[in-house]
């Protein structure tokens, strides 16, 4: 309904659609600075005020008090798979496919690990590894890593759309071994189709890994209707779970019983406090644990992921929609004088929850932008970048944030000394 | 001094060391229930008093309020780094070769695959890893992992003690590549003499790495005058990190410039926000990074690693020593009548904090001490285990912990029903 954006072509039309907004009461469940536009939940999401309230509980009362004891009796063991279930749900996991552990980073080493296996047991040949060139480092970095300490015929091949994934699926024929693509990507905010691509990379004998980095919390997620096979991602960015919290990944049903992730450690054993000599992995998708877990990161967290779970999903969808394309129908009507070029596709099914434009001078007028209380991110080359969290920004602060935009670009407010300065943008 | 523990033959002795104590005022710097003995800071540290004010202050201040801009203005990308470092200090790491990330068993993962990696360059006939058998498991399953995962020819070997190291090493002859021990046994809490074990692997053609996590902050470590090469170990036992803050990653300057890890994520990259395609390692000690850790365990750790750094190692060592050689002498004398046999060593230069005793009926009589609120813990298979930390642990409450232990087995406490049941010990 709100996606027509020329029905909010005043501030006091912003300010009606939030009073109507069904969403607009997740806002006073977040403590946010006042007289700050945040734009930047795909980055780090805001501070949940049950969040607080958990963090106090845990260190007051579950280390300070009942010590050693909360690993049973406040369950603390428990975390990773509770948690992990919680996220599971949101993501159209199923049951018990999901964990919540360590970092996207080494979850990707699990699962491309995993995938790997599966590989090589069944299709010794299948060496290629199918990623994009714009994915998020990281997980690049990731793969880089593996096939060098494999060191066994594994390769890293690159693409960059749909079209060029097709040809290196053509090309790749019997070598294809894992194709690992995220999914809305964290600089464009282009959404690939996952049911589509996950049937071509099984057409052509590779399995699928999903990063849901910058979709879980922000954009639908069905991973059994994708039938993906693998899946990993981070909960601090629309998940609302604070700065570094434990990643997640998901392991599709159909592999579950015989997934085997290399980073084998007692957390994945099937009976720990045996402390036995011989790995036995654990049932389910416990057995993609390893280490001890940060316990306060990760209880704290709990508290975005139940507020997730409470919102409608659709009218998430479609408020996150509405808020990106009124930005986008905003700027390119308001300061069309300007050089800003729109890397963010229009195509609403090809969208996810940010919207980045490219201007020459796109890192002095983020910090123009900041200094002018409006929080979005910079991210190279040029690209200024706007994260849309529909639980706590209105329409208003849409209509406010182009403002500011407009004032930063029409007096040349960038130019001034302390934004010319290169080194954090933040 | 105070290792003399005929002198403590009554309660008021024990009181009057407690008041000569030069430790003791560090115990108000922790927050303990109140009429518990805790005796299991070697499995979780108590709260010190600095961590609370520090995680409110993450949690409000940085979270809450300064949101994305953390990263840079409250230093949170630094963290890993500038915590590690004080860890190294602790360690005798020297300048940079040490930073806190992750767990205990992804690290174990970074320090052995660097390892085998730089053998695999020099000496690629040495596949054998040589570990101990009753190692804390986690450690032994990691090394289980990576072997299958590298499907090359890699083999655990075990052994039991320095005579079978000596002949394990003699019998594997050119093909050692690693020895990796546990300084401190989590059991038995028995210490091996790292620095002659060291040159032992060594003159084997073996590279050295031992997990410190039940030595740091415990006992005196000095990797750089055993020669080390890798270390590992965990912050949340003897260094009061909280439950599951991350652990840490030490390799010698000898081999920085040199060594890479397997984890290659971006928090490892040189440039990580250049977003760059292809991975280049930092300088130091941050390539071990992986990916975005989870900065309230993380910064709120630090209050522990700060109140380490301000002991005095010898007056630590003498302490520990003094108290856990008044728990054995007492638990001798006056409970001689029962069947307990003591698995730690005698000898003050192979102990480390903790003493553990069998009992056939360990499980329930845990259970009835923690009832009479004395908390050690249990370890399959009989081990009752009682971990002395010098910062809050008095001459008194050993004094207390043994009288309360005595009545569990004088009164035969531990055959109520309630602590007969099998489960969890606390």
């Amino acid at each position: 309904m709100m996606s027509d954006p020329t029905a909010l072509n005043t501030r006091d039309a912003c300010v009606a659609a939030d009073a109507a907004d069904p969403l607009a009461g997740f806002r006073d469940e977040f403590l946010l600075p006042e007289g700050v536009v945040y734009l930047d939940g795909n980055s780090l999401g805001a501070l949940p005020r049950a969040a607080g309230e958990r963090a106090r509980e845990v260190l007051e009362q579950e280390w300070g008090r009942d010590l050693i004891g909360s690993w049973n009796k406040n369950h603390w063991f428990e975390l990773p798979t509770r948690i992990g279930g919680k996220i599971g749900a949101l993501i159209g996991g199923g049951e018990g496919g999901c964990v919540a552990t360590d970092t996207t980073s080494i979850n990707v080493f699990k699962a491309l690990g995993a995938a790997l296996r599966i590989q090589r047991e069944d299709h010794p040949d299948r060496r290629v590894i199918i990623s994009e060139r714009e994915n998020f480092p990281t997980d690049l970095y990731m793969v880089e890593g593996m096939v060098e300490f494999l060191d066994d015929g594994y390769e890293l091949r690159l693409i960059d759309d749909e079209a060029s994934l097709a040809d290196e699926l053509a090309a790749s024929g019997d070598d294809a071994a894992v194709v690992m693509l995220t999914h809305v990507n964290y600089r464009s905010g282009r959404m690939w189709d996952m049911t589509g691509i996950t049937r071509r990379a099984h057409e052509a004998g590779a399995l699928m890994i999903w990063d849901l980095c910058h979709s879980a919390g922000a954009v639908p997620v069905d991973l059994t209707a994708a039938a993906a096979d693998f899946a990993i991602g981070c909960t601090y960015k629309y998940l609302n779970g604070g700065p570094g919290s434990p990643a997640f990944v998901w392991i599709s049903p159909k592999h579950l019983e015989r997934a085997e992730q290399p980073l084998s450690g007692w957390w994945g054993h099937r009976r720990p406090f045996d402390m036995a000599v011989g790995y036995a992995p654990a049932e389910g998708a416990a057995k993609f644990l390893c280490g001890t877990q940060p316990i306060l990161s990760l209880a704290t967290m709990e508290a975005g992921i139940d507020i997730a779970l409470r919102v409608d999903r659709s009218a998430l969808r479609e408020k996150s929609l509405a808020l990106t394309s009124l930005f986008i129908a905003l700027v390119e009507e308001r300061l069309a004088a300007h050089p800003l070029t729109l890397i963010t596709p229009r195509d609403e099914a090809s969208r996810g929850s940010h919207v980045s434009f490219r201007h020459p001078e796109g890192f002095a007028v983020m910090k123009a932008l900041i200094a002018e209380g409006v929080v979005g991110d910079y991210r190279e080359p040029e690209v200024l970048r706007f994260g849309f969290t529909p639980l706590y920004v209105g329409y208003a602060d849409v209509w406010d944030a182009v403002e500011a935009f407009r004032r930063v670009l029409d007096e040349e407010l960038w130019r001034a000394p302390e934004f010319q300065q290169r080194g954090a943008v933040t």
